[in-house]
């Protein structure tokens, strides 16, 4: 049986826990795959570090990351960023590899070229670790799911976020002070500021909406905002009406005026009832909700990052690959033919929960509710507090039905100049009710 | 481009759904599938009745399932039960064609001789919808773990026995009466024994068994024990020390001291703690858990029935099932390599909640503890209750650390032979602790 020659593109975290599983399991694997998996090199910067733990021959690291793809029928590119990575997986379907890669970031911004160059080549083009670490999604959506309409993914796809906002909830504390304990434990990096801004899930958006919905979206055109404007207050008052803050990643089909069958893709912190199953995902786990016209429901949970979690996911791929090229055939390919618009934030619909600080006089409830009426966002519930003795302000809370957000966004705007209302203490968007 | 012939076999409410979907959205099915797929016949028991509701033309429903089979590139069988079913599958893999089947009792029983059909044929032989309806589950434990090892799946795969302990659980109610509601709303069958006894999930669990482990599993080597003996007191005892009753089917690799590795099949009631993921898993719901070595634990949910959800499956199976004959191959098929003994239930090893009525007097809860220790049942925790006035007897609550099945039965023969002990209430068994 002719071996498949496997090159290995970085040599961090998942890498060597790639690596050392190749080697350690190599019969099991063998005999998945169908023919043994024969690693014929490893790029690193840097040769002179002592990487014998991987059980791999000192011979096989290298720095010229271009000679080795050209010599690999399996391609797997660990190593991050845009630049190399995007050109060496480019030479290597050139060469007419299969690739593997955890890459989001080079998957989000350049994904559906490099879907149809793979798809031109008639090679595997595979991806399941980039997304949600090792929970297998991207297989179910494209494959298990290929005779169903998937209407909308809901997906906690960053641990970091997830491990913060889920503490919030449990103790009480603020952003901050977990913040700086997630930094401490690991769960969060020194700058934080790709989990915490919602970049990283802003990525993965991009790449679940182009899977589920058949649609070429890139990450720019996915409206992200992060975690960083949530208080203690705020979730202390979702809490009072059953609701617990996430980072969710949505891609939704929707039916617009305008523009007809379209997506909305975004990423932004999102009130989701106790009684969701998103609701109950906790510390830094991830989990990715989808709904479908026959399916139903659906819910995906595991660990979504650290090496061994990711090196399964990516271990998935490489096999299944292997099986494909001892088949003499590939996989399903990325397929655009949908090609739905993507819709600007100011047209998604969704509910909100918006908490006031307002003086407490007559007619205040009529003036601001009046405002909600003008523009037609439908008030599903209101609560008035008692007046605070400190500074003769009540806090106003109004949860709305489903409203476009250029309409939410023009109340908010005319409320703000209402000489009854001191601040808009926060508005938050509500999904899953 | 040519059409992909699909014969389906069955037409009740998934083959009727399954059907309607393939006329109503077949362009987007042929762009996913990457030709068309063209309904070549249906085979049915009766082509007297109407059945335009699919959209199919009536001279495509006939009787002669054999003929149909022959003519087809695809056959999808959802006739269930052992035969007709198993011979017109053989006969279609016999003349090349792929099948997709929701078939859990002909698989549980056959399943390893048939995939080694299709595997000798290279054919592709799908099965999606027999293991948790509309849940991905089987690609992602064949595919998507492909390049891991699986240690333990525990799924809660039936959906009426989760909706009568769920509701018995929330309201207190005796089995009976809950049994005799889902009968009326029609989520328990007028005879619910295959659900109740935990046929149905014993099926399913050699199933999963067999595609988790690498190893042929059928039916009858999976140790079943169903619901019946489950009473309120039960589910109100375990509430008491947070737990709650689950029917789960359990697959385990175990190190076993004679047998060495070995695999531990069985369903039956568990008591899992309410923190853990599948005690949030209500109503119908399905959800199975799946443990492995690299990417830790990972959870799949949704719904395990119903005609839309399972045709979801069905279809997903069959749009991959004709990309690959598009591409000209077939995906991967089961392997049996691992093909590790299955242990009797005696050699199971779990944690059990034990609860007996002893006259209260002095030393009982030593000649009781003296048993376990006699025998090696190690106990985790115990709690002795008030004498009740009515009979002057106790209740003694223990719960066990992990022991052998075999170890803990001795020591139930002997507590039930002591003096002191009136009854044994029930035995439990704990898991995911």
């Amino acid at each position: 049986m002719t071996a498949i020659r496997v090159a290995l593109l970085g040599s961090g975290v998942v890498g060597s826990a790639v690596a050392k599983r190749l080697v350690d399991e190599a019969d099991d694997l063998a005999a998945r795959a169908g023919a043994p998996l024969e690693v014929v090199g490893v790029a690193v910067r840097d040769t002179g570090k002592d990487r014998s733990a991987t059980g791999l021959a000192p011979e096989l690291f290298t720095t010229d990351a271009e000679a080795l793809v050209q010599r690999a029928d399996i391609v797997v590119e660990l190593m991050g960023g845009i630049e190399p990575a995007r050109s060496l997986l480019r030479k290597a379907i050139e060469h007419g590899a299969s690739v593997v890669t955890a890459n989001k970031l080079l998957l989000g911004e350049d994904g559906p070229a490099l879907y149809e160059q793979a798809e031109a080549a008639g090679v595997d083009l595979s991806y399941e670790a980039a997304v949600a670490g090792a929970i297998p999604l991207i297989r179910p959506l494209r494959e298990s799911l290929a005779g169903d309409h998937v209407t909308r993914v809901m997906g906690i796809v960053n641990g970091t976020t997830n491990y913060i906002l889920d503490k919030m909830d449990r103790t009480g504390a603020a952003l901050a002070d977990v913040l700086a304990e997630a930094q401490e434990l690991g769960y969060a990096e020194a700058d934080p500021t790709a989990d915490v801004e919602g970049h990283d899930a802003q990525a993965k958006a991009a790449i679940l909406a182009s899977l589920a919905f058949h649609t070429r979206v890139v990450t720019s055109q996915v409206h992200c905002e992060g975690i960083m404007g949530i208080t203690a207050e705020d979730i202390q008052a979702a809490r009072r009406i059953g609701l617990v803050v996430k980072l969710l990643a949505i891609a939704e089909r929707v039916r617009d005026d305008s523009a007809g069958d379209a997506l909305s893709v975004r990423v932004h912190p999102v009130l989701v009832p106790r009684s969701h199953p998103l609701a109950a995902v906790h510390e830094a786990f991830n989990a990715v909700f989808v709904e479908t016209e026959l399916a139903g429901d659906l819910m995906f949970y595991g660990r979504g990052a650290g090496g061994d979690p990711t090196a399964s996911a990516v271990l998935g791929d490489l096999v299944q690959a292997a099986r494909n090229r001892v088949a003499g055939g590939h996989g399903p390919g990325e397929s655009a033919y949908a090609d739905l618009p993507v819709l600007p934030i100011g047209r998604a619909r969704t509910c909100y929960f918006v908490r006031l600080d307002v003086l407490d006089v007559p007619g205040v409830l009529a003036r601001v509710t009046g405002l909600f009426g003008q523009h037609g966002v439908s008030i599903e519930s209101m609560r008035q507090g008692v007046r605070r003795s400190e500074d003769g302000l009540a806090t106003l809370h109004l949860v709305t039905h489903a409203a476009q957000e250029s309409a939410l966004q023009r109340v908010m705007d005319e409320v703000q100049s209402l000489d009854d209302v001191r601040t808009i203490a926060s508005v938050l968007r509500v999904e899953g009710a």
